[in-house]
């Protein structure tokens, strides 16, 4: 609870409207994707950066933990207010302030939607690479605050790679601005880099300025079964080896695929052992042959069932049967964990086979769906976290597979952050020193750790 | 002069062969690219990562200078010791640990020169897209710390996107390793990119994983003139709004165009106002339907001359040309300044002129070379620096070009970093807090402050 002169203070800067703390207000606040929960003490929606500034002195005077919240979709946790204090929440922060598709940028508040950027670039004829899988609701602050990924980050890379700029208030109540509307600019550290992903513990963000691309031409898709796992995996690499590096290429599994055919009802190849959802997109006529090309290396590697989207129906059928694999899973228990590991691509086949294999041993549901191409794996488990039996199988489960991905020269997360859920697990990828690095620069940011504390730092 | 014991310290640990104090040894490494000098108290060439951190370890109780330096091609003094102390020089760990294009990765020592990846990886059909002009030269270490571009960036992004990984000796002679070998990785801070562009001042690289690409099956290469040079830039934006991201788009100016012919004779209009170098790559069929689409803008625009190179040596002709310019410029006059601003793209007819307004003012010669596409510009002034008079000038004049890149949302450098040359121009474009924050993090790094220090932070 914070003490009431506190609480007036913070009111007077945003007015009662803007400040909740009922329990029945905030009770949502305590929640994001992940599965534990906490009650913050207060729910501010600030409306500009000066009223972020004002708030964090504040906070600061009194060492109060402050969390940002974009839409609450973090899948690790990292929205969560484990320490209580108050959450800083940017619905009402969600301004695009500008558009220049001459100069390739965007500039944008922390609360807009990532599925608006895309729209208001759409009539421009550019886009926003940058779509993780909550893109519809997720927003952009979020998006950078966890260096959020998603399918096509395969040719395009993820968030940090198109973050040009950024506002930025520190804990002290500081504004400060870095980078610009220039594509290239090396003026300075890369703070923009330093930011990204740095899951709200260094500053908060207030405003962004995004690169932008034009839109391809054209977009193929195919879907591809396999009646072989390794046979999958191995197919992605050997499109990447012939010099093809496609949007995105999404791998299922059978247990995946039955769940998704169970609801979809899309005609898709029960008895396949593994799938691939291929997009490639560019010139018509290189989509042409590249997908001729894809289509060779497939075959050659046993595909047993080739489907290519005919139009923009079919293709958006395909993706929403991919998309619907984490909400299918969602629905099999009260409580679902997506975990995150990432190896190196070629080890994708021996990184499934090492998950089928613990959860079996821990006798646990389990569905792969994978960011093949860089082998970015997000095992699911469907289970039930008052089942305290069950959960602590799926917490042992979990700490085999993060072991097993760093046997393999793997690491914790290619996309979904650390968060709360990973930081114990840190030094299965770094050093004592590392760690330790990461520390230092965070205490000297956030002197009084301030800043969506209890997570990975 | 280091003190004896010191000297003993150190020497002990590389062996007397490795540590260098004579005069005629080190005068040398009193230099780079740019037009300063300092001379070092000793040079030492480590071999391994434990001797940089042993070595480290003394600079630090004993609060001595440290310079990392590669080949020396440091166009802003980055690698110039001018708080001399000791130059790390890293042409004996030029080593390639590793190449694995199946995951996408070269593992590197921070020796070895940026070309030598290339031939590395041309054998498997893969190459790594950062190319500075320096390229045949300048080591990826270097490459690392200033996080360098050069003409493809456009297309394929700067050295920061590329590092997935990297090993650094901190100040403290601590040895910390980031990222992995994972293409998509979340796990802690962006510290790749943090270390990217510092250009020293935070710890020394030992060690670096990069990503690579698969090399384009084609590439075509254009070179288009001008009668008029807002219509050279202005093609340039009409490009990529067509939906095209060519490779690169080098633009020059009427004197660099002479200049290049003067020695190179390659047949270029000597009248021609401006004149765009343009490369794509891909797909045989979509660089064919590109180049339609380009030639097609460039017409649009009053081209007043197209080239397309036949075959592979016409297009080396022509990239020679280009990378000519510099060392044709460098002749003219006893020194040179190449800068290096970058505006917002629609904005470089803008830059140019006032580039043009501001040293026909001086009454200083001045070329100028863009990589247009995004805005990154090169005035080269060729000036002799014993003359005082003419030195003051050309100091005068790149002040004013600063002052009119920050007018235009334009910023200090796009790749060759603000070192010794531009530290004191920052306030231009970042806010006194932001320049305190940069501070904030080189402080908790580097208590004692021993790394590159005197140079941007």
């Amino acid at each position: 609870m914070l003490d009431t002169q506190v609480k007036n203070q913070l009111i007077k800067i945003v007015g009662v409207d803007r400040y909740l703390d009922r329990l029945e207000e905030i009770t949502c606040y305590a929640y994001d994707a992940f599965v534990e929960e906490a009650l913050p003490d207060a729910v501010i929606f600030p409306k500009t950066t000066a009223e972020v500034s004002e708030l964090l002195k504040i906070a600061s005077r009194h060492k109060i933990p402050v969390t940002g919240r974009g839409a609450g979709t973090s899948l690790c946790g990292a929205s969560i207010p484990i320490r209580q204090g108050i959450v800083l929440c940017f619905s009402k922060m969600d301004k695009i302030i500008e558009v220049n598709t001459r100069d390739r940028y965007i500039i944008v508040q922390p609360g807009v939607v990532n599925g608006d950027v895309q729209k208001a670039l759409e009539p421009f004829g550019f886009f926003y690479p940058p779509d993780p899988g909550s893109m519809n609701t997720s927003t952009i602050g979020g998006n950078i605050a966890m260096n959020a990924g998603g399918p096509r980050c395969l040719k395009y890379g993820v968030t940090a790679d198109y973050v040009m700029g950024m506002e930025v208030v520190l804990a002290s109540g500081k504004v400060i601005r870095f980078g610009s509307k220039n594509i290239k600019d090396v003026t300075g550290y890369k703070l923009s880099s330093l930011f990204c992903g740095s899951e709200g513990t260094l500053g908060i963000i207030t405003e962004a300025i995004l690169k932008v691309m034009p839109m391809p031409e054209t977009v193929k898709t195919l879907m591809v079964t396999f009646d072989n796992l390794d046979n999958t995996a191995k197919a992605v690499t050997d499109i990447i080896g012939s010099g093809i590096i496609p949007v995105a290429m999404e791998l299922m599994d059978k247990l995946t695929l039955n769940a998704i055919e169970d609801v979809a009802k899309l005609g898709l190849d029960r008895e396949a052992q593994g799938s691939l959802l291929i997009e490639i997109d560019g010139v018509k006529e290189a989509c042409e042959k590249e997908i001729k090309r894809i289509i060779e290396k497939v075959r050659q590697n046993g595909a047993t069932h080739i489907q290519e989207a005919a139009n923009d129906l079919e293709r958006e059928k395909l993706w929403k049967a991919r998309r619907s694999a984490y909400g299918i899973f969602a629905k099999l228990a009260p409580d679902i964990v997506t975990e995150d590991v990432t190896v190196p691509v070629s080890k994708v086949p021996q990184m499934i086979h090492k998950i089928v294999e613990i959860t079996k041993k821990y006798e646990l549901k389990m569905g792969v769906l994978a960011h093949a191409g860089d082998g970015n794996m997000h095992p699911m488990i469907p289970a039930d976290r008052s089942n305290k039996e069950e959960w602590k199988k799926v917490e042992a489960a979990f700490a085999e597979i993060f072991q097993a991905a760093a046997e393999l020269d793997g690491t914790l997360s290619g996309e979904h952050g650390i968060g709360l859920g990973k930081s114990a697990y840190l030094p299965l990828v770094m050093n004592k020193d590392t760690i330790e690095f990461m520390k230092t620069i965070k205490q000297a940011v956030d002197p009084d750790l301030i800043l969506n504390p209890g997570k990975f730092v």
